[in-house]
C-alpha cells in the first residue's frame, strides 16, 4: 500500500497538506505534476525540472507503448532510466486518449482498439494489457484503464460508461495484484472516478472504487469543456465520498484558479499541459494574471516575467528579451517561457502547502485569486 | 588596440595558440564562436554556453538592427545586458547578408539598401551607419561592412568588389576612430579580406587592409560553395600576408576537418551555424564522424552520443533517448543535440590548443582526421 499521510488539515475548508512515499522519493502535496507525455516535458531539460523542484512527472502509457516501445523501455530498466529522471513518475493509462482519438479507436466491453496514427497498425488494450504495459514502463504510480465520457453526455451513456470503467478498474486491480513490478521498486495503482456531471453517477463510481481499496483515487472526466462551477461542484461532491487517508488526483486540471479551488475541495494532485503549452504560445503566468509576452508594450521592459520568481528565466532575463525571442521565433523563447510557467505552478503549490500548514489557506487563496484575475492593464494599450 | 598574444607556435606548421584580451574577458585561441544571429544561440541557454566554455558568441548587425532594434538595445546598455551574456560578443556587419539576401538589396558605391523581409521597409547601410549601429549593439569585436562575392565570380566582378570593400573598410575605420563606444568598455574593429578565389585579388585586399592596421583580420568570401582544397589554398595564401601579431578569423567555417586544416594554415578564430543547425536536424558530431541520431540502429543503444564527451547530454542521456526525442518531434531533442554539437566544436578547439602548446599539433590533427572520416559502419545497416 502507498504510504500517504495528511499532516495538516485546514479547519475551514477541505484543503490539506500531506506527503506520499515512493521508492523514487517523497512527494509533498498538494503537488503539480508536469506532463511528459512522450518521455519529455516539452522544451524543458530534466535537470531544469529538478532545479524547479518538480517532484513527479507524468508519462502516457499509450504514447510510450508506441514510441519508444516497451522493448526499448525494458532494455533500459524502465522509463526512469530511459529518460534519466530520478524522481517519481505517474503514467496515465490512455483513457483520455480514448476520448480524444475518437476516430481512431473502437470500444468494446473487453477493451479498446487503437489504430495508430503513425502507421495504421492496430493495438488492442485490455485492462490486463494496460497493466502489463504500465509494469513495463515502470512508473511509480499507474492508472487503471478507464473511459472518459465526453461533455455533454446523456445520462444513459454515462451510466454504461461507468459500468465499463468499473469493470475495467476491477480487472486492472486483479492483474495488478497478481503481477509483480519488473524493476527493483514498488508501483501503486490508482482508480479513476468517472460519471460525467451526474452526481448520482459520480457517487456510484466513487463508492464502488473506494470499496475496492485502491492506493489513491483520481477524478477523471472533468476539465472537458464544462463550466468551472460544475467542475468544482463535482469535485466537492466526490472528495466527500473518497477516504481521507488516500491521495486524490484531479486529472488534467488546470489554471492556477482551478488548482486553488480544487485544493479547497480536498484535492492533492494535479497535472496539466497548460504551463508548457501556453508557454510555447507566449502566454506567461504571473502572480497578476497571464500576459502575452509578444505584446509590444514589453519592447523596453527590463523587469522579469514575474517579480520574486526564483526561476532561471526570471533571475536572468527581461520581459523585453523574452518578447524579442518570441518575435524572432527563437526556440529559446519556448524554453524560457515553459520553464517559468512550470516553476510558477510548482511554486504556487509550495506556497499553498505552506499556507495550509500555517492555517491561513483561506486568506492565501483569496489574495491570490484577486491578484490572478487582475489581467495587466498595461496590456490593454 | 586589441591585446593579442601568440604564446605558442607549432614549429612544423603555421598553427598557433594565443589569447586576446577584451573588457568582457580573455579569449584563448584557436576559438570556435557559437552563432547567435538574433541574440540567441539557437535552442541553447546562456548558462549552457557558459557551462560548455563558449568564450565568445556572435550576433548579426543587420538582424539585430531590425529586431529588437537599436532603441531596445540602447535602453539596456547594449547586447550583453539585453541577452544576459557576460562574455565577449562579436558582431558581423551584414556583408554576408548582402550576398544571401540578393533579391532584397541594392548595392551602390555608398552602401547597401536592404528591403526588410518583415515589412518591406528599406534601410540604407553605409559604412558609417554600420559602425554607428555596431556601437549601439556594443559587441566587443565589430566587423567592417564588406561585400562577399558569390562563387563562382568573374575576376572583373571580384576586382570591383574588393575595391568597394576596401573603400568601405576605410570609411568604417575612419568612423570607428572618430567615434566612441556608447557603453563602459572598449570595442575593436576587424577588417575583412575578400577577393574570391583569385590569389592576386586576395593579395591586394590583404595588403591594403594590413596597411590600414586593423585590430584583427577576417577572411571572408570562403565556404561559399568552393571545393575545400580551394578554401585551404586561399587561407594559406592570405595568412602568409597577414601580420603575425594580429588575430585571424576565418568567417563561416566550418566542419571539424575544416577547422583543423585552417588552424594548420594559421587561423585563430572560427564561427559557423553548423553545430546548431545540424543538431536541429539530428546530425550529431562525434570523434568518429557524424551520425544521424534518428537511425533505427540506435533504438536500444545505451551509450552516449560521444564517449568521453563532458557535455550535459552525453553525461546523462543515451543515443536511444536522443533518437526517441527526434522520432517523436520533441523540442528537447534539438536542445540536447545542439548543446552537444557546440561542446564538441569547443572541445575540439581546446584539445587543439593543448596539442599546439605541447608541440604535437601535426600528430593530433592526423589522428583526428582519420577518426573523423570514419563514418560509423553500423549506420550502413
Amino acid at each position: 500500500m502507498l504510504e500517504f499521510k495528511v499532516i495538516n488539515r485546514d479547519t475551514r475548508t477541505k484543503a490539506r497538506a500531506g506527503f506520499m512515499q515512493t521508492d523514487h522519493g517523497t512527494i509533498k502535496t498538494p503537488v503539480f505534476m508536469p506532463v511528459g507525455t512522450r518521455g519529455s516535458v516539452k522544451a524543458v531539460e530534466q535537470r531544469e525540472l529538478l532545479e524547479m523542484n518538480a517532484q513527479i512527472i507524468l508519462g502516457n502509457t499509450y504514447h510510450l507503448f508506441q514510441r519508444p516501445g516497451v522493448d526499448a523501455l525494458q532494455k533500459f530498466g524502465g522509463m526512469h532510466s530511459f529518460i534519466s529522471w530520478p524522481r517519481p513518475i505517474l503514467t496515465d493509462s490512455g483513457g483520455f486518449q480514448i476520448l480524444s482519438l475518437s476516430d481512431l479507436r473502437k470500444l468494446s466491453p473487453d477493451g479498446v482498439e487503437f489504430r495508430s496514427h503513425l502507421d495504421g497498425a492496430t493495438y488492442f488494450f485490455t485492462p490486463e494489457k494496460t497493466i502489463e504495459v504500465e509494469r513495463q514502463i515502470g512508473a511509480d504510480i499507474i492508472m487503471v484503464l478507464d473511459e472518459c465520457a465526453p461533455y455533454p453526455a446523456e445520462k444513459e451513456y454515462v451510466s454504461k460508461s461507468i459500468e465499463l470503467t468499473h469493470n475495467w478498474a476491477m480487472r486492472c486491480k486483479e492483474r495488478f495484484e497478481t503481477s509483480q513490478p519488473l524493476y527493483n521498486y514498488n508501483q501503486y495503482l490508482f482508480g479513476i472516478v468517472q460519471g460525467g456531471m451526474y452526481l448520482d453517477m459520480r457517487e456510484r463510481s466513487a463508492k464502488e472504487l473506494v470499496a475496492a481499496d485502491f492506493d489513491g483515487y483520481a477524478i477523471g472526466g472533468l476539465a472537458v469543456g464544462e463550466p468551472a462551477e460544475e467542475m468544482y461542484n463535482v469535485t466537492d461532491f466526490v472528495t466527500a465520498i473518497l477516504p481521507e487517508e488516500k491521495p486524490r488526483y484531479l486529472m488534467g486540471v488546470g489554471t492556477p484558479e482551478n488548482l486553488l479551488e480544487a485544493i479547497e475541495r480536498g484535492i492533492d494532485m494535479f497535472d496539466c499541459v497548460m504551463p508548457t503549452r501556453n508557454g510555447r504560445n507566449a502566454q506567461v503566468f504571473t502572480t497578476e494574471g497571464t500576459i502575452n509576452i509578444k505584446n509590444a508594450v514589453y519592447k523596453f521592459e527590463e523587469s522579469p516575467l514575474c517579480a520574486n520568481c526564483d526561476c532561471y528565466t526570471c533571475k536572468n532575463f527581461s520581459k523585453a528579451y523574452l518578447r524579442h525571442l518570441f518575435n524572432v521565433d527563437e526556440i529559446l523563447g519556448l524554453q524560457l517561457a515553459s520553464l517559468h510557467n512550470l516553476r510558477f505552478f510548482i511554486n504556487l503549490m509550495e506556497q499553498t502547502r505552506l499556507a495550509i500548514t500555517e492555517g491561513r489557506f483561506v486568506e492565501f487563496k483569496s489574495e491570490n485569486l484577486t491578484r490572478l484575475k487582475n489581467k495587466k492593464i498595461m496590456e490593454e494599450f
